[in-house]
């Protein structure tokens, strides 16, 4: 599986107050396409590491499976960019909705869904668990340190999935929700349980990125950036708690503040 | 028409060791479905601003329409959230083919389209505009400084068009996409000519952003972020000249360097 984020190339180069030739570390892009059952399903594109976990994670996303062995097999075309998955069964949900506006009349309370999909596969979340302010600055500066090497070739969006202590697993992508499919596609793949995780997410929590986390199944959201009012309504209807700005030793907590919890200093 | 960009919210914060109550300046985000002649055509989620361009821009860019006089009626409904637009004719393009991959057997040179829409709207550019050094570095400054308002809620996109020596117009979005259909959509409703044009943009040059470029019509890109070698392939193919990494006094040209041309000094 190729596992190159990056290429060097040829570019000109304005610096000094002259035009010169020079190198340049490339960050890749690739678009790869997933057939289901042997019908096109979606065009997604992205950095060209883990095709496997990504299309696992997108199909779960999507409602198409829910757990690997709705798999019958899965093969990836490197060089023609394409994934071929077979499940063992017809495929479920219609692709007819995906994509489509979730118009629920009957549920107001539902209003913040706006794709089909999401409203059958976002959960809510019943997750317990909780984190020291300290825990949640920990683990962000885990995250952006464990980064670094991808963050020369500039903005790419970095995700990992945690314990309350320690990553377990950091993905990236140049797409935000690759990243994190990556790491729904990871879980699935090795049965690893995630009601108790925690996702650390560099970019901002967009509706996006939050029902994704939902989906995966986490209670608690770390990031770098902020979330947009969507995401905190989502974050609130779902049960998730979103924690934003973290920089240097302070941060915001926009929903479900009661997982953060300072511990009490004896006195 | 909805200006606002963001909203005060009431959160909790942490810093100097305690967690309290705190107001935040929280960035929109609000999902526009938009129907052609009574039928759904696409869900977008955006920056409430500019529904008009951002539409206009997107059906463009989709090869729905291609002049602002193919659409008979706009209209926005704000509170469901809907655009309804009316064209003079039927739908041209097929909605079979939206977000379908395009997959050419017989012409090896575009490869690189991998949407099938794309490969029929994205033009080669025919610019002969050429820029400075000193130009492209006060372009990317002049958005800059436009856009420092925004900034303050994190992570919106700027774009704006320009001619050679200033800003024409600027539009923000959480969405990069978005952010550009705006610019296509106002130079449509505007009648802007844009072959002499340049984009600036505050993100990276992502195949997407390259393409959407092409399809506005530009023969020049700035960015104060890297491209994807993707979108330097199709930069290439296209005849557009992709700069990046625009900061202080230095950037990168990583296509057609033949448009960025340094002034001859006097002997």
């Amino acid at each position: 599986m190729t596992q190159k984020m990056s290429n060097i190339q040829k570019i000109v180069k304005y610096s000094n107050g002259t035009l010169h030739e020079h190198e340049d570390d490339i960050v890749l892009e690739f678009p790869l396409t997933i057939f289901v059952n042997n019908m096109e399903f979606a065009t997604m594109v992205c950095t060209p590491t883990h095709f496997d976990e990504m299309v696992i994670g997108f199909l779960a996303s999507e409602g198409v499976i829910r757990f690997r062995d709705d798999i019958k097999s899965l093969s990836i075309n490197e060089d023609r960019g394409y994934a071929y998955v077979e499940l063992h069964a017809e495929i479920t949900t219609s692709q007819e909705y995906y994509s489509k506006r979730f118009i629920g009349s009957c549920c107001g309370k539902s209003r913040q869904f706006y794709f089909h999909n999401d409203a059958t596969t976002a959960k809510t979340s019943t997750s317990t668990t909780t984190l020291t302010p300290e825990q949640c600055i920990k683990l962000m500066n885990d995250m952006q340190h464990n980064s670094i090497v991808f963050q020369q070739t500039g903005g790419v969006h970095n995700a990992a999935l945690c314990s309350s202590e320690e990553i377990i697993v950091g993905r990236t992508d140049i797409g935000r929700h690759n990243a994190l499919d990556k790491l729904y596609g990871y879980s699935l793949l090795n049965r690893l349980p995630v009601r108790d995780k925690v996702i650390v997410f560099s970019g901002r929590i967009s509706s996006e990125v939050l029902l994704k986390a939902a989906k995966i199944g986490v209670g608690i959201v770390l990031s770098k950036s902020a979330p947009t009012d969507l995401a905190i309504k989502l974050a609130n209807d779902l049960n998730i708690t979103a924690v934003g700005f973290i920089r240097g030793s302070s941060f915001n907590v926009y929903s479900h503040p009661d997982r953060i919890l300072q511990e009490k200093k004896e006195e």
